[in-house]
């Protein structure tokens, strides 16, 4: 089989993901037949593109993403850009019909998404929003379970995402912190994720009531250092006008209810996605800091509370590794996406979260943050489309 | 000193607590001097009466209430009946100039709870609401660090009370299921706990959204049975008009956020009181389930993430046991509750959770099942008072 | 009924466990009609005799023990004061024809224990030794689950019993520090319990091989501080001739094999009671520290690995609490001993730890310290005894 | 720089791990400009060749692996095949002047392991066994805590290794049940990783104590399944004549004390490799199904336990990624042993377990299985070597 073509649009923290998603198909999954190569990466910053080629091994950078996109060679693009970004090169990709795998969230606003989404739905190709999370062998298993009926009907779910990277106030004012390039805190940025893994797991979410809060309200300006590092040049303070904490009340189509909160200043919280479901026959605990377990309640284990079930090849398939306990990590997230990505690609009809579903947590957040302003219970507002039903 | 002499009212499953409370005061804290008798138990019921006063040894037992409110050798009266008779009984119990210990929640709903704390306030007397849980010595020491500053501004607040005992539908429908006798189902019965440890270690709630739902809508008639046992005779159903699950946020007077959920039906959470508080330099997590540890982040910790502190005489003054981690149980919460609530009657002056506390928490689930039903974020109520500060 | 009139001999810290035990009977388990008073304590201190019975509403108060062995108004005595003392007083008390409860282990060495079993069986009254551990409602659950054959057959059994409140070097040398007093040190004073219940789940321990440590040499010369506290006068050090921590590997005699560590100066440990047994069809494991919850994993659970049962009244049989997750601590662990003891005196029949269970555990450590000097692995010696079962 | 040149010898299932191990170093670390290519696999079985050499992109393929050996277009070599095989290959490989990754154990016995050692001190190029769990991130950051006295000094060590995957009957009698091929059992096979992870973060063994247990006797003979899958034919059954359990009680040359077990037959543990150290001053505890954190005691914890820390760049130098509790798995640590092998084939000092290393645990598991069959505490035997100190 021919190999499928990607370039790769951003050269910044997230490439490297998606470069070890890609490359990794052959290693891991060889007996699919799966191959990928990355002819070229491209970055604004011209330092960024050259390094990042030459770090990983890339023939070719170029500074203009439209050149990527220009390129009768490339098959597949990849936008790793801040948020306020994705909707110009994604719709442009997909006019040049490239499939399109965008990083979460879709976009900086629903809007936006809104048109990404449309011109997916046009363009014929594949297109794809990173939220890798539906990707993890447990979360995988879960959803089988709740399929199979082992929880009965859903009654309450329950998402958070906590992180603390941005509890020091000396983290610089990156892109991250203004509303005009990110649209939204972590309330976006990691929301989506326990949003899109309701969605997943539980079904559509009709209505919402939120409350954020901006904890910290300057920050020191960037200076060339990375979003995560802190910086000691404090002369130069600027303003965040995006959320640092956010909590959600919710109501779900099927009359589940359930909570959501997600912040990045919880102190002693590195990456806490958790997420808890409880239906009439059983309950799902999962902590992502230890992805490789989950907690189950079902009949089979009633009188018995809930079993700390620990993944193996019984839950992938056999896919990652043959004997259990052994473990994967984000990287196997990432490559587990990207697998469904390119089997998409070469076989048309692979589960992987859609553009679409990118709009619809987009629009949960939205009606989150409607509702955060306006202090009343926000319906949840959902862009028509045609039939294209959660997976 | 003398004993205080306390009657008992109420002889259901709650009544053994009390007495254990009560009576554990000499060998638990002998060198407080702490004296009680127990001369009398009331219920409605006969047998309970009887039974009760047999099985505890207490000399004697009445069925009518007021025989021991009207007993001049009686100090005090601890109240273990339905909620909607609380106000009643603690009223005419205060009006006779008795010492009160009132069970959890204060009362049926938050008028009748404003009529006892006004009753309290003119009676002169000892008057404590049953939320014990702030007794757990964790939870003391959790205090004691949030005063220090060890965690900064508290920035977010998150509670939970979830439990599975009403998950099986044959649980019969007992009074617990009732609004006209029970006011709520557990946004009350266990929401006060939560709410009260909120304002305990957190401060006030100012405003509130909340959902609720009423999972299972019926349930066999009671014919005798405990709360907590399964019905297998199933010809004659009930209707439940109560909650059986609740999710709210929360905005505090000091500017934090928060949520609270409860719940009688998610499989697998027994008794599982769930807290965390994170603030500008730390954090605290605590689940009832393991009362005798509490994880903690704080300016010590800092680099390392949370520490597991299981519990020992260094955080409860070695008023339990002078080894760490022999472990308390529910049994202790009630004692020490106890030994505050005597300790009040002889000496005046200790903290113990008041009938304004039990008012409080009542508040804030009224504007909880306010805004479940308008869909508008609720200013939560404050019956005025003169100046009670939280302790 | 009349009540078991019951003296207690030691005034020390473990005193107030026994009083609590006995006096939360009619409390905890009315329906049972156990009547239990304490007319006496004795302690050869003077103060520590007036102080005690002071403390606990105790009416008499004695300097010698042998007064309250010879009351011939007094049915049984507890013994709570050294090691090296037990066999005196209970060999005594047996020959008075008074019930007795020794405090673990059963004696300084198993020379000693030897003559305490010895007299039991000649006395024809009850002898129990204080290892209430068995009485962990979720230790008492986990024998069911063997006995009914859950786990199949025993293949390895694995105790650990660590501390850590001798890991500061100004630690008193207490009498726990001295072999003289207390025969050794964690391998005797908490291994009895590790050791107890390997034969309480497993079995016999046949063989055994063993290495143990002294880390810290020397100590303060205890000056009236309790054993727990740190003494900052260091003028005077005298040397620890017991062990601190031990290692054992073990054989029982149904083919199981097995490991128990001990020690007082692990960091981070508090009272990390830790047990798994594993067999051919399931596994336990539990943590004192966490005492109302065990792991299991049986047939029931295959494929979903360990479940975590959370105690509750379906496991204890409702005696202490009608509601799962409410919790017990080391009071009950005493109050359920305590309630068999006082059973056995007054039906004749209950299970409880006998001075045989203590003897057999003390050969058990005997053994290890043998080898630990030889290097060779042990047997483990069994004085002769009319049949009594393990229970 | 030119590439490290390697082919793999055995195509095996843990082919698949060096494969990913050799290939991901570019995409992980590509500021460190790593490059290999394998150019070649070699397995006996012609259709396990062909079908890796397809499945991995690797060019070429052989059933003779002297052919790897001869071709001088090859720098190195890893061998990946059952452990009776690994000197004969890995000796021959040393003296073509190949660098050599040889999995683990680094043989079936200490002898041939000495034969492999010699060989390797006298080839002048890099030996590595794959004793990968040094790299794990937490692992590393232990020894630095350790390294900097964090801990004092190590009072004691407990390794276990359980895993349950032969604990059904009808697991086949692959190669790893027989002592002829095997060498021994898990007392081997995955003792050799908490030996390895002892004489890493503590130092060396002196004498060792030991049992060790067949419970599964026979088991079906396998026809063409992998090692982990049950056989449904029955009619043919072998002899198992490995180990399925072992104990150990260690002494270390620094006067620590330990245990080590393993097992793979104990249910509900899966790959659960966990390991203690308490030390004078701190205690670590950390377990490989949650391998993304850590426990540790250190003076700083003084008075609140031990910190549960998620491993982050702060712990790895952010060689993995850029952001807190993303989390890493079985992959990450072969890839960070491959590194530290092409490292040092490309710079030459770079910390990564030698041949050495690999003998030194086969040292003390031969010790075990010489003190389970003589009952005696057993010295280790070492190799003379020229001075090459632990790492």
């Amino acid at each position: 089989m021919r190999a499928v073509r990607v370039g790769i649009i951003g050269g910044g923290s997230i490439a490297k993901a998606h470069v070890i998603g890609l490359r990794s198909l052959p290693s891991y999954f060889g007996a699919e037949g799966l191959r990928v190569e990355i002819p070229v990466i491209a970055d604004i910053r011209r330092t960024a593109a050259e390094n990042s080629a030459q770090r990983y091994e890339i023939d070719r950078w170029v500074t203009d993403w439209r050149a990527v996109i220009e390129d009768d060679d490339i098959d597949a693009v990849t936008i790793a850009t801040p948020n306020h970004t994705h909707a110009e090169i994604a719709i442009a990709a997909l006019e040049a019909r490239k499939h399109v795998l965008c990083e979460k969230p879709l976009a900086d606003n629903a809007g936006a998404g809104e048109s990404m989404v449309d011109a997916a739905q046009s363009a014929g190709v594949v297109d794809s929003v990173h939220l890798n999370y539906r990707k993890i062998p447990a979360i995988q298993y879960a959803k089988r379970l709740i399929e199979a009926g082992e929880l009965g009907s859903v009654l309450r779910y329950r998402g958070a995402f906590l992180q603390d990277w941005a509890a020091n106030p000396l983290v610089p004012r990156s892109w991250k912190f203004e509303a005009g390039r990110a649209g939204a805190g972590p309330v976006l940025a990691v929301g989506c994720h326990v949003v899109d893994l309701a969605r997943f797991l539980v079904g559509e979410i009709s209505e919402v009531s939120a409350i954020t809060k901006t904890s910290i309200r300057e920050r020191p300006t960037p200076r060339g250092l990375s979003t995560y590092e802190v910086e000691t040049d404090v002369s130069e303070m600027a303003p965040v006008d995006t959320d640092d904490m956010a909590a959600m009340i919710l109501n779900f189509d099927n009359g589940a209810i359930g909570t959501i909160e997600t912040s990045r200043v919880t102190l002693g919280r590195k990456n806490h996605c958790f997420i808890e479901i409880n239906g009439t026959q059983g309950s799902i605990v999962f902590d992502y800091e230890r992805m490789n377990e989950i907690h189950v309640a079902t009949s089979q284990t009633a009188g018995l509370g809930m079993a700390r079930v620990v993944i193996g090849p019984e839950h992938d398939g056999g896919l990652v590794w043959s004997l259990g306990g052994l473990g994967v990590g984000f990287a196997e997230t990432v490559i587990l996406h990207m697998r469904s990505f390119v089997k998409s690609i070469t076989t048309g009809d692979v589960e992987v979260a859609t553009f679409l579903d990118g709009l619809r947590a987009q629009e949960v957040v939205q009606a989150a943050l409607a509702s955060a302003a306006s202090g009343v219970r926000e319906l949840v507002p959902r862009h028509p489309i045609a039939t294209v039903p959660i997976p």
